[in-house]
């Protein structure tokens, strides 16, 4: 372990990356680094967390962060239970914080939550013993996605500091791009943001990013080009005349890509549009890290879920 | 181990408190005791259940009671399959029967079950080898409940006996309150049921209890007052003008209170309706051990697994 | 172990019984026996494959498969996902193969899936690392059904060539009638299959297989009788006149049986229609073996998780 990340690891909850010093982030990222190696033994279980109960409180619909999160968690050895937010008692009428004060009533050690309302996980973790992961609250944060991130790039660019990265699509409406944001220019890289006018919140220069209206001048010379969704399922509200049009001003090809770096990689959260955001032979080809993504997602849950669980104080 | 309760424990289901003797509750609420302490390790598990598997076959929505069970089962180390009625065989017309004993014929250990129909429980246990554990069948018992409401009592009062306990709310519709009222006067409570006229049974006085038709008459010296919830979602069926005169006259206030004993504790089932039967000074006020009967509910439901398992008259 | 069945096992996949040898037919059927004890243990639990995950991705509703499946994954110790279509990325409009790699890119060891398109099992085994069981693909296969179907059979008459099978119903739409006839017809047994006409392919007989079309004319000297179950949610599009024109016709009843041989066996797949396609004094009398099926498939399904994960060569 570096001298950097030799910090205490005092956080019970991790909310956003807002409010991580670059030191918390080395450190997550390192961890995910030893856990890392679990996941290409036969045998992927540690008996980390055995005796530990998860719940995972799911108020939006998630496939691939709810199966990262529970695979990280079964690796770690905990106990977890599942809530979504149909069947629950929301329905009948409870108070969020009513239905959180009785989760932590029965004392499980952690709470990874997803909620459309931003906001929703900071009120929770203010209210409850456990430890509380935002996996998600609308379009503020998504920490553990930028994690992965930052974890995917590190992995291939040796550093954050100094690379350049552009980020692209529905700038607006993106958690993700929140939390990337804060997290990459707190490590040093230079961000640039591209897409749409309308798509494009107005006051984003003060998080400390340049931006790009073209894609050509967003991905020049970049060493990573992240490529968001385009939600399509808000069709009808959409703030751009067309699904080809949005392709052919901002879509990802092979032929856009000559302007970056010859060692770029290319990112993109998950679930893709194929031919709206990204072309298939893009996220199939060459510089592709998109599944790479997905693997390092467990690492660096299992890190998070074993900082905050307390077990790092105790060993240290 | 008290005399009293060194029984044999020789039921196979938990099917209502009403059958339940004495000493089988007492034994219950012994058992219970021992779990508890469980819950406050640091790792929450014990090896008790170990290869045992358990069903949880919830046919109505529920968190709470759902998720007491699971913790329950995981901390014994059970393991358990879960069912909503959404999905299942259910769905394509087969008999509730016929699902029964396809899940029985997977050999599981228990089986945990919510119904909206009274009666669904008996009529599984009848024909299935596994132990059933009701979790509320209609508007007839939640055996569970009433068991952690005692547990809960007991550990304030450190006893039954000669206690006044008043239930105010809703009567007729509520499962929590037969299976409470058998419990109560079986071991000795004094019980007094307060609400609407409307929303009280014809015959309630034949189960042994009392009836006030006020709140203030209801809680008038009570060491215990248990508020059941009103069920909103059935609005436009209510019987009662409003939400608004509700409160007025049977919503627990800090005012109204003052009638009961100086150390009175007040108990609610949950989900709560702030606002409604309950006022929110009381819910989170010092009188208050709504969240305590939540974390007693894993302990009770732990004993209950435990007792129906086996694994006691086993230990024997 | 017996000669022919001493062979190696080299699939990375379970996706029909159309491609099966014989001898690979023994060898799961075989490994099936060994871990058919473990169910009648107190602790039905084996440490086999701990560690593993397994994930149930489930696009059609079940109880029975899946909750199968699961009890088999847990007594293997498995570590076990679930998902279902709703609340799936699926519905944000990704492609069935995103959502593979996806899960791919978590490493799980082995994906069991039910689909109501014929042949996703196929493209999914073809796309990822993990070893893929088809749970039911549309009308197209479903082997761990007819590999427990041949399990039960086995148990009853000590093998399968040379017995009459009659398998009776809606032959056109069961996923259930195509895997039996394959398996079936490979390891020696006479089919004969029976149903209305209109419900009965054009071409079946190219399977090897003989058309009855009356009941009475299938079961004559059966010793198996397999009833599939008529989809009465498919009504309005049924190629029948009537429900109770159905039982008149192809019913199974005691009076029917009198033709088929003396120890015959019944079966079904679940769930039933009672009064459609089987009457009650048939499905719960001396000759049904329909409760047994269930029991058997936990252990069919260890055997097929067990071989496919690689722990049988390594133990070889």
């Amino acid at each position: 372990m570096t001298p950097e990340t030799s910090i205490r690891w005092r956080r019970k909850d991790l909310l956003g990356i807002a409010e991580l010093s670059p030191a918390e982030i080395e450190l997550i990222l390192d961890t995910a680094d030893s856990f890392s190696e679990v996941g290409e033994r036969a045998i992927k279980k540690v008996p980390t967390l055995r005796g530990r109960t998860v719940i995972n409180l799911f108020f939006e619909a998630s496939t691939r962060t709810r199966s990262s999160f529970e695979i990280a968690e079964k690796r770690l050895s905990a106990d977890n239970i599942n809530f979504s937010s149909s069947g629950s008692a929301l329905e009948k009428g409870e108070s969020l914080i009513d239905t959180a004060l009785n989760l932590q009533a029965m004392a499980p050690d952690l709470v990874v939550i997803r909620h459309a309302h931003p906001g929703v996980p900071h009120m929770l973790a203010k209210r409850i013993k456990a430890g509380v992961i935002n996996a998600g609250d609308g379009a503020h944060e998504h920490p553990t996605q930028a994690l992965l991130d930052a974890y995917t790039i590190r992995r291939h660019k040796g550093r954050l500091a100094g690379l350049k990265v552009a980020i692209l699509g529905d700038i607006e409406h993106s958690r993700v791009v929140r939390s990337n944001i804060h997290l990459l220019t707190k490590m040093g890289a230079r961000v640039t943001v591209g897409g749409p006018r309308t798509l494009m919140p107005a006051a984003i220069e003060a998080m400390g990013v340049e931006v790009a209206h073209t894609l050509e001048d967003a991905v020049r010379d970049a060493d990573v080009i992240m490529m968001l969704r385009i939600q399509l399922e808000r069709q009808g509200r959409m703030s751009f005349p067309s699904i080809r049009e949005y392709f052919q001003l901002f879509g990802l090809t092979t032929a856009r890509l000559a302007a970056a770096k010859d060692d770029v990689i290319i990112m993109h959260p998950g679930p893709m549009n194929r031919g709206v955001e990204i072309a298939s032979e893009v996220a199939d080809g060459p510089y592709s890290v998109i599944l790479e993504q997905v693997a390092h997602g467990v690492s660096v849950r299992m890190a998070v879920l074993y900082l905050l669980s307390g077990s790092y104080e105790e060993a240290a």
